[in-house]
């Protein structure tokens, strides 16, 4: 199993495995024997999932994620689903070309995608008359959001509305059936409390101001041409109703994955190299934070050295215990980007509770998706992990759901 | 084997190694199994060792340790011989008693502890005559050191000269012969040509002057009275030679031991919470350079958080690559103080390259010693390193010295 595993990471790309495996036989010997123990329980566990696709006794987990919108999420959700697998990712129904309207919902085998647009009251037209933004929360139709995710949990089919962005309009309800994987995201999947608590594991995703600005600036400015003023205008607008509706979300959330300016080079603006922070809510159900070397303790590590060359600005990464919106969390924090894929393997090597069942997957995982944004950076990284921890999530829900029955 | 070594190490003190173990099992797996095949082959090892003692084919390995007078060198001394083994760890001759002189030299059965004081050219009042202190280097007999040092190497006895520290006059010399291990210790190991030639390893004992003048205020003020002026005036008359003589040795050495005032209390003047640096050249014949996690990167770790619950001001590790006196170097540092053996042995897990031949020996030595000075920092800690490293390196050589013969 072991072998087989790593034939498939070299097929995934080029490297050099054996020098770098040599140099830590001790620790890798430990790790393999450990990983070829779990991949042998991981292959029956996915042989059981595959067997229970569309048994209605399957039990629905939902996740959510919280994020502004455009924020990377589509490439985020792609990260989530490739983990889960299941070959037919795409827009449900087919899209554009199935009765005519377009679909904000992404379905594969195992997963569905919500976004929480389509609960939208009112639409454009209609915001112009109520004079609310779509951030708030009174122009969301958290009833019937309840109502549509408490069903799908009991595995039973909904009519869900759909949102249409180009026009801004309320289009033609979509049928969705349950998989036992559906992930809500959108503006405010934590706000209600009913929805809250149908969630099995909440996630933010948190990207700065500056990192904001800097990827407006780049998408709006250079590529669409708008002003720099009206960037900032459109922004400055936008504020005062995200942090009154849409931030506080994030004291809610199990995981938080802030994006911010790196660290690495002083000044930097341009928001191309990225400090990245996985805050993980300690004593959170079915979930076992993340560690780098020592658990609980705090660490500072550049790989960068004699074993790995990095070019400038290098990498850095970090982990520690910490407080957030007075919960207990430990930060698992990497700063500046891969260069090549012999960093990121080393990297994995001394990673611990990433949820991976054999070591270089989250390597692996990382490379399917290597043309897709942040792949080379934090973002990527800790994205991959948060997927890899969501399944383990997943399957300690169905294996106890499974025992207990 | 295993077995053994746990209890003799339970036996030194109170310690919950089961729960501590427990938490690091995958970790502790692979040690411990690297472990017990290292205590077979340290068994057999020490086995030949002890065989070998007296045998006048058996090489002598000849270690330079330069420092100030006065900077806890007979606790270093005692870490190093103590880890060798020998029960009559003692001054040679039985001291005081024997012949009316006092010697400088320490002996145990398999190591000789020379102070290069006594190949000093003149005494006290020979000085006052030269003009030159104790620190100039024409104020030493380097042909004769050169000459007995390379007939203890070969195996031969010599009658070395005495310095008499109460009186500052050149006593009756005495008879030294060779043992496995000969240690030199004191202002000029490696600044003749020809002696350094002779020294299978070379460290420096490099205590910062904040440090030497907090120790001299506790020693000379406190203790006896001194007033703060007059110990600033003989540091002060002391520098010049010392910087011009003793200092640029650093350079020569293969180890250096740096003692600095901590970085954890800001303005911290007085000099009890240390800051210590273990300066190791890279690419030294048969040293191979202790590291932290994973060799060759930087790393920060303040292993007090979770599992650890260290008192004020905490303790604080690096590790990383430098460049000193344009070599290149790794620097294993501490900063701050054990609470207790928990703390230790806990860090110990993490250290790798250290020389010991089982999991908690490095935290069994400096229990030894536990009420020697340094015991609870990192000096004691570091010096514990050097003195294993040494044990090493003198397998090393007498290992490679009988396959060739």
């Amino acid at each position: 199993m072991l072998v087989h595993s790593l034939i498939l990471l070299l097929a995934a790309g080029a490297l050099h495995v054996e020098s770098f495996v040599s140099t830590h036989s001790a620790l890798r010997t430990s790790t393999f024997t450990n990983n070829a123990q779990s991949l042998n329980k991981a292959a029956s566990k996915l042989q059981a999932l595959e067997m229970k696709l569309g048994d209605p006794d399957e039990p629905v987990v939902i996740i959510g994620v919280a994020a502004d919108s455009g924020c990377g999420k589509s490439t985020f959700m792609r990260r989530l689903t490739n983990i889960f697998g299941g070959s037919s990712v795409g827009p449900l129904g087919g899209g554009f070309g199935n009765g005519g309207w377009e679909t904000n919902t992404l379905v594969s085998d195992l997963t569905t995608v919500i976004c929480l647009d389509d609960y939208h009251l009112n639409d454009r037209n209609g915001r112009k008359v109520s004079g609310r933004t779509a951030l708030h929360t009174d122009e969301q139709k958290f009833d019937l959001m309840t109502e549509q995710l408490s069903a799908l949990k009991r595995g039973e089919s909904v009519m869900k509305p759909i949102y249409n962005h180009v026009n801004g309009t309320l289009d033609t309800p979509e049928e969705v059936k349950p998989t036992p994987i559906v992930i809500i995201e959108g503006l405010h999947p934590f706000v209600d409390e009913r929805v809250r608590d149908l969630l099995d594991f909440t996630i933010y995703l948190d990207i700065s101001d500056e990192i904001k600005f800097a990827w407006k600036i780049q998408r709006d400015m250079m590529e669409r041409g708008h002003s720099l003023e009206s960037i900032q205008a459109s922004i400055e607008a936008r504020k005062p109703d995200f942090d009154a509706y849409i931030a506080p979300q994030r004291a809610q959330a199990d995981v938080v994955l802030q994006v911010l300016p790196t660290k690495l080079v002083p000044e930097d603006k341009e928001g191309k190299i990225l400090r990245t922070r996985l805050i993980q809510k300690e004593n959170v159900k079915n979930f076992e934070t993340a560690y780098l070397f020592d658990e609980g303790s705090t660490i500072n590590w550049i790989p960068c050295g004699r074993k790995l060359t990095c070019s400038f600005p290098g990498i850095k990464f970090a982990y520690g215990p910490d407080t957030y919106f007075d919960n207990e969390v430990s930060v698992l924090e990497m700063d500046g980007q891969f260069d090549n894929l012999q960093e990121l393997i080393y990297v994995e090597g001394f990673l611990s509770n990433t949820g991976t069942k054999f070591y270089g997957e989250l390597t692996q995982n990382i490379l399917k998706l290597s043309d897709s944004p942040g792949s080379n950076n934090g973002t990527g990284f800790l994205q991959t992990v948060i997927a890899l921890k969501l399944r383990e999530i997943y399957e300690k829900i169905t294996t106890s759901q499974a025992e207990a029955a």
